[in-house]
């Protein structure tokens, strides 16, 4: 019987734990995708109470307290911030076999030092003691505590960067970098479409009337993003289309955009398919990575859009993802010689043993391989999702050349994910280990742990 | 090594077996979705041999037998039922990993104190063994036997529920309720739809030539079904189909199906979508809980379909079922503030993830969450099926709130599939503690076993 | 701890160990399916070195090479043969979790007697010990080697089967039988579609110029495959495809393609319907095995396939095969009393339910059952893969009933996949009995493991 949350947490065999000890725990994170926002790391702000740091942004916890039938106003209302933390702490017991209930002791062990079990009945302590230790504590100290080398957030082409110019300049040894996500500039069925089209010529200077002028802003504003040492795109779509159209016709369909005419849905995916290429294509030029992530069906609620907007826990997976226009997107590129190094990410578990067979067949001389499928995402960012992914990943491809873990949070105690997935992957190797299928070599198994952990991402990303 | 089928089947680890023995195993049975004939209860009716209660509907059966080439007589045929129990006996030992294999020997255990293996060489024991213990068995005995609390049978509104009356009148210390199921009623598209309305009209009184006065005659049936204690409805579909329509529309589509009209599959779409959004409301004023089962296609194989009718062994999974379509249902409710307490079950388990993700989106004030993932239904009610059931379900959600089991039978023997459920149950909550993701603090564990078993049903369904 | 590759390999209960010493590891091999070179078992050639017999043909061990980055050149280029055996020593211990890892070692084990580990260390020693026995073995003594008793081959209609005869002239005591294939006859949307119904023609010395001639000589044909002993047929299909059509309208299809008319895909669909259901009656008539593969996305890489031509590992699973088509298909033939024993397969592991669910609503009086889902093909063929199929094929119908493991492959070393899939079937019946889910009843339990590795396959096909 293992005591819940103990050294060994999730360590179930000797290889594991001696995988993880030896090769994993120490090794430093680089967090190449999370939505952490600059201005905090550059104004190194406190937080005034856990509610703030753990319920002010977090849709993951949100969802499961709406589970719980808890009234909104406690979840993103007004009640007290005390109040909330209450709420939070009643759910608690609930979540049985929930990342969330992981993730949640994990942050209160490592960050505040507690290790009792969060309840209705340890509430009250929980919050004096993490809003006593988070009086004291900055972002930069808690980034400092994780032993984070590397952060990659997430930033629209108009943004100004004027944050992480800040955090480069103030002496910051975590080196925290943009990352290009240009999904507005994708999005033009949006009414607001025109609208970013000339933020994005008034910044970048360029006026922008036409595909080429557009493709020349672009260009431009990757320029500046690369000089603020960008090397990573992201992209989230519904799913990888492809409707392929000529230069013209895409000329025709973005200038009727721009000029408020509506955009049909065959027309806007011959616009995504053609930009998202002509991007792909620049991304390759750079040597940048290119993220795809999809099969999400976003704010599927709409009175609660309408009242809370977006990202706050109406966002389920989505089941339309046909695995040929991905196909033949990734075809495209290759015949022209300009796929760029690309992570795969579908938020449809049934994905998974697909997409590690498709990118087998796009792979070339980039010596990880050139398509990652990467790590298991969001909702299946959990013990069986994880465990299902390396498996796929083992059995399709080759697991020593995986780039490894992520948070995708919003959150600065996150990190604690990297130490999750480690934890997991040292159990999944250790296991293969104890169970005969894989010989008992630590020079290999060590080089393979130490890989996947850090150094695969390190050398994909060229950091 | 285990015994077959001792008193810790199923039951792993010891954490797994205290939860079973201290706080499952004894709970009553909330049995709110099943097939038997509630005649059979009010007449009380005994059985002749084992055959009939075994082997007379039960289609699971059938299809092994037929998947090991037994000849059709033997099946639904006109051989003796001693033959056919010898035949089914023959089957057995080739049934390793079925649910079937553990099904029948739990009844044995259970209701004839068996415990050998049937095979070729006992089935001649069991078979006098079963005979001559159901001689002094009738319905109410085994009802009895089994700690049943509530019992909802399956009813089509033109029922007239007059056995629900018998048992009720007869003090029947068991609730035997009806579930309100109206197929017939959405399905526009078949030859028989008009007389069915005309069957509606007859009992109700209320002579339907509009989809007006169709609703008025629905709602004055939900009333006598209310009145008779029903507290659910339940709905069978291909996939939960969204093609809204305005009111004149569907009148059009509906009155044209009275008079013998071809109706198309988009007419039937739209028919089918506003009548059920229509109904869902209605559920959603009287709190009750609707059930939407999916993912089936019905009467694959034509030939024996003719011969044999419906519901005779030849349905699959079906895979159409867009998670779209589903989403848009469940919001058009939630945007009218109607949505009632709802169940959903797929077929296919390839859907269970992004269920468990859609339902989050809807969850709002109801304590349990008003959005409910059927328990693993149908195909998918094995260990390794629910089993997965319950984990992705514990991933994207609050397992703590899980309404747990039902039998979906024809069979009063059936009720040992909630003793199967719970010793899963216990056993996947048994092993996440001997593993130490969950704490060992049997307040919290028993809790969460009660409230699944039992607890959360009769809340949820509000008996 | 288990020892990598010891005698347990893959047996982790006591159980599995005595099933697989007693009843498993000494039955013959019935290869049913593969695609190995006749002509070089008739020519009993040897091979040069174990690159040749290794990296030849197998894209499996190129794709992963591939996705290490590794050179065109040193895979299917004109590297010398030492380099690339180098190159693909380099690659193994990244492989963890890869079932090429595992067949690789268990192949240097049983034909080469190594019982090292391969990587770039030991590389030149295994490339030593592995060539300098290679010069002493042919084709013929491997097969002998691997316990063979009957192997089908993949041959196309037109082909002159001028090796099987000289195979079973020769009075080699292994049985050696062709396959009927017939893509290229069902691939009508083709450019070489017309050039190759003249070889058919010509090879029949029959006069096609219409549908029912193309009909006489496919019967014709098929009869000089049966007097060559073919018993099976196989098809590798998109997916089952349903669009039947009168006689006219595909001879109307059919005589255009002959004439150099471009078939658009709604006709090609129609002529495959029509086609592959005549082929089935025929199938059924002469007691023959339908394959049918499907869940394939094929040559997704054009640049690539403009180089190195098909089956050169850039396939992939596709995710378009409706179960509806499938049942439709399956169908029609049983209303017309002509559904042959057929076997399926998909490459896509989300199908295997949905299939073995379908399976089950066309059995008939077949005794193992008529319709049989396929073993774990291709990018599943693994023990996460294998596993997943067993304990579907279990839930869902009669795993007794299954008639196992083929090959699928290109190279003579393969058959010890058979032993691989032994091994993990045993793992799986064992593992249920070590838990108390099955008896332990060793007449029982023997029967069903050498029914599944051996006499299934054999009775189903009618060797």
């Amino acid at each position: 019987m293992k005591q819940f949350l103990d050294d060994d947490f999730l360590l179930n065999h000797s290889v594991a734990k001696k995988l993880y000890r030896d090769f994993a725990k120490d090794l430093p994170v680089i967090d190449y995708h999370c939505h952490i926002n600059p201005k905090e790391i550059a104004d190194n702000v406190t937080f005034g109470d856990i509610t703030d740091l753990w319920l002010g942004e977090d849709h993951y916890k949100w969802r499961v307290m709406r589970a719980c039938g808890i009234e909104e106003k406690y979840i993103t209302g007004d009640a007290p911030n005390r109040d909330k933390f209450m709420k939070w702490a009643e759910v608690m017991p609930k979540l049985i076999g929930n990342p969330l209930f992981h993730w949640s002791h994990l942050e209160l062990k490592k960050y505040f030092g507690y290790e009792g079990i969060l309840s209705k009945d340890s509430a009250q302590e929980v919050w004096e003691l993490c809003n006593e230790k988070l009086s004291r504590l900055s972002v930069k100290d808690i980034i400092g505590m994780s032993h984070v080398e590397v952060i990659c957030t997430t930033d629209d082409p108009v943004d100004s960067l004027q944050y992480h110019q800040k955090i480069q300049e103030s002496g910051f040894d975590v080196r925290v970098l943009p990352t290009w996500r240009p999904d507005r500039l994708l999005s033009i069925e949006k009414e607001d479409f025109s609208d970013y089209i000339r933020q994005l010529s008034d910044v970048s200077g360029i006026s922008i009337n036409s595909f080429e002028t557009l493709k020349k802003a672009v260009r431009s504003h990757m320029d500046f993003f690369e000089a603020m040492q960008c090397r990573i795109a992201d992209h989230s779509l519904a799913y990888i289309m492809y409707e392929p159209a000529s230069a013209q016709e895409v000329d025709t369909i973005f200038t009727g955009a721009l000029n408020q005419m509506p955009v049909g849905i065959g027309d806007a995916l011959k616009f995504k398919t053609e930009c998202l290429k002509f991007m792909a294509e620049e991304y390759h030029r750079r040597g940048w990575v290119m993220q795809l992530h999809y099969g999400v069906m976003r704010n599927c609620n709409s009175r609660n859009f309408q009242i809370l907007g977006a990202d706050t826990g109406f966002d389920c997976i989505g089941d339309h993802a046909p695995i040929s226009s991905l196909v033949h997107f990734l075809d495209d590129l290759t015949t022209a010689g300009k796929l760029p190094k690309t992570i795969l990410y579908s938020l449809n578990p049934t994905d998974n043993t697909a997409i590690d067979t498709a990118i087998g067949c796009f792979q070339d001389s980039v010596p990880l391989g050139k398509i990652q499928h990467g790590c298991a995402w969001w909702f299946n960012d959990h013990k069986a999702g994880i465990t299902s992914h390396l498996t796929s990943l083992a059995n399709q491809g080759v697991l020593g050349n995986f780039i490894g873990m992520l948070t995708d949070s919003r959150s600065f105690l996150s990190y604690t994910r990297h130490d999750y997935f480690r934890r997991i992957l040292c159990d999944f190797i250790g296991k293969l280990v104890e169970q005969g299928e894989y010989p008992m070599d630590y020079d290999l198994l060590g080089n393979l742990v130490r890989d996947i952990c850090y150094f695969n991402a390190k050398k994909f990303i060229g950091l």
